[in-house]
């Protein structure tokens, strides 16, 4: 598996947080550095960096950094001012959970450290280590996943589940570009997933760069190219996966999902098992985030709508576990029922 | 039933077609006046008119107008150049039958002329008459369609089959008009309607218009309204009905649809019989209009997709029967078996 051309979403440089614009893509390639944590997570909040195991690590990044500034030498002090810095990223964005366990792991990691100096460096490492993870969980993802591809393959994803959303090889696009590899897949299409365009802007530019061809369809044209025969399979990513198996996604996931059902189409949701949130019991629990009005109502700053119309903008919907053919993680292929499965891999550390 | 304040889509006006450029929309309000029927052609390949009854009452104003322009003295001579005004309507758009049996119309009305001078009147009376029954058939599906909608309901409703698609009351918008005047519709979720946004663009506009509360969506995001419970029921406009009562319709229509029904959602489909082709058996014979590429990899001019990326772009989508609770006509309310209450609606005339 190459990924020596990979735009990288997120780095930890001498100290600060690189980020690459992801609101600027595909047309320009702009990097952001960050000294200061609350700009990282106000970006966050902003999407410049976006896609469930990204965001997890751009926040642990983001609490070393902001952890990096805390003068505090009394060491239950530098804790309290750690914890402040930590609200700051898990109050950004609400539904996935890699922000949360992100947050969580830092937190532990911090409460380790000895001194101001020790905990400092302890979260750098941390942080280091949970970006290392999910670069190896994504090429585990990828390989089991290329499995489930059949030779001659077209497949159709939603939103961007690639190297710009996982910090990696990328987990739905992994899968693909794994299974390219290997020649299986001819063709993908690739939801062009209003209101944020993308799969117009990043997904296609991802597989382009890696010369995989893609075909751009607005969101409602996949029901119409699978009821055509032209969908060997769905593969797409995931920000929360529940105890039952219920997978929190990209608003319009779950259209995806129940029009493959109804096709016959295997829809598959790729994921590292930092994206598993088993403290819930089903999809309903899970918070979905209302994002701005503009978002749907404007296109890159250009109106569309009247005036004065309102407009709803939940960024995720969930997708009942029933419509799921089969979760690839890092521990591998997960098949109903999904509640044993998810129980098992949770509890194998 | 009110309808003074509607736009006008098409008019004829002193021997010429007037357009609202309905591209322009909601932003701008530009009338379009043609005395060359071949540039009306353009405007109609070109959506400046748009909605499948509007498109026949546009094309049959158009026949007219170009044979108001045909030199020949003799009957024979003017009736082959009558028929080089008709291909050229008909050669504009594949989709929508009320273009090809407003042809049909004019055809034959011509045929009846005993001069040249005779056949231009006859067509003149031919046009408005087909504009005066598509009037006459929104109010009546207004009528029938809105005894379907339950008290309190929000309707969803996709594309725009208002107004301006229908050169008079509304299909699906007039069926929601009509329940709104009886107190029945609290609230209408608008898909936006990729690639175009005839949603966002006019169904929002005449909605706001009507002062029928209206939120915007997504069309990625309708599904997720309908598993929420916020939905009462689905209508929409249609493009071609078939003999066993498949619908072509906007694309994006058919996703809406296989929602609907795994949601237990009722999708009713509103069109005049005007709108009904008996020659074909099922959807799959109905022919769908590809677009251009840049309706989907721009949006206003301003292009989101990297440069090179391919898009597809087929314009409508076909719904099978089963998915469809009810079709409402102008001569009532059509359910299964379709192609029976299909025969003898065609065979009454």
């Amino acid at each position: 598996m190459k990924n020596a051309k990979d735009m990288k979403p997120v780095e930890w440089v001498a100290g600060k947080v690189r980020l690459l614009d992801q609101t600027a893509l595909p047309h320009r390639k702009r990097i952001l550095e960050y000294a200061d944590y609350r700009e990282l997570a106000m970006a966050i909040r902003e999407m410049k960096v976006r896609g469930a195991p990204a965001i997890g690590v751009a926040a642990a990044y983001g609490i070393a950094l902001g952890a990096s500034a805390i003068k505090a030498a009394e060491r239950d002090v530098f804790l309290r001012g750690l914890e402040e810095v930590i609200n700051t990223f898990t109050a950004t964005r609400p539904t996935a959970v890699n922000l949360f366990k992100a947050a969580a792991r830092m937190r532990e990691a911090g409460r380790k450290g000895a001194s101001p100096a020790d905990i400092k460096e302890r979260l750098v490492q941390e942080a280091l280590a949970i970006h290392r993870e999910e670069e190896e969980a994504n090429k585990l993802i990828a390989g089991y996943g290329a499995t489930l591809v059949p030779q001659g393959a077209t497949v159709l994803t939603h939103c961007n589940a690639g190297s710009l959303a996982t910090a990696g090889y990328g987990t739905a696009l992994g899968v693909i570009r794994a299974a390219h590899e290997q020649g299986k897949v001819v063709g993908v299409f690739a939801d062009e997933t209003r209101p944020l365009l993308q799969g117009a802007r990043l997904t296609a530019c991802e597989l382009q760069q890696w010369a995989i061809p893609v075909t751009l369809i607005t969101d409602s044209m996949a029901g119409y190219f699978m009821k055509a025969g032209k969908i060997s399979c769905v593969i797409v990513g995931a920000d929360r996966i529940v105890a039952n198996g219920d997978v929190a996604n990209k608003i319009g996931t779950y259209s995806v999902a129940v029009l493959a059902t109804e096709n016959g189409v295997p829809f598959y949701v790729a994921a590292p098992t930092s994206t598993i949130d088993p403290s819930l019991a089903t999809g309903d629990e899970i918070p979905i985030e209302e994002r701005a009005e503009e978002e749907v109502t404007t296109i890159g700053k250009k109106r569309f709508a009247p005036r004065g119309i309102r407009a709803a903008n939940p960024a995720f919907d969930v997708t009942p576990h029933y419509y799921i053919s089969a979760i690839i993680t890092e521990k591998g292929i997960l098949r109903e029922p999904y509640a044993d499965r998810i129980r098992e891999v949770v509890s194998s550390g």
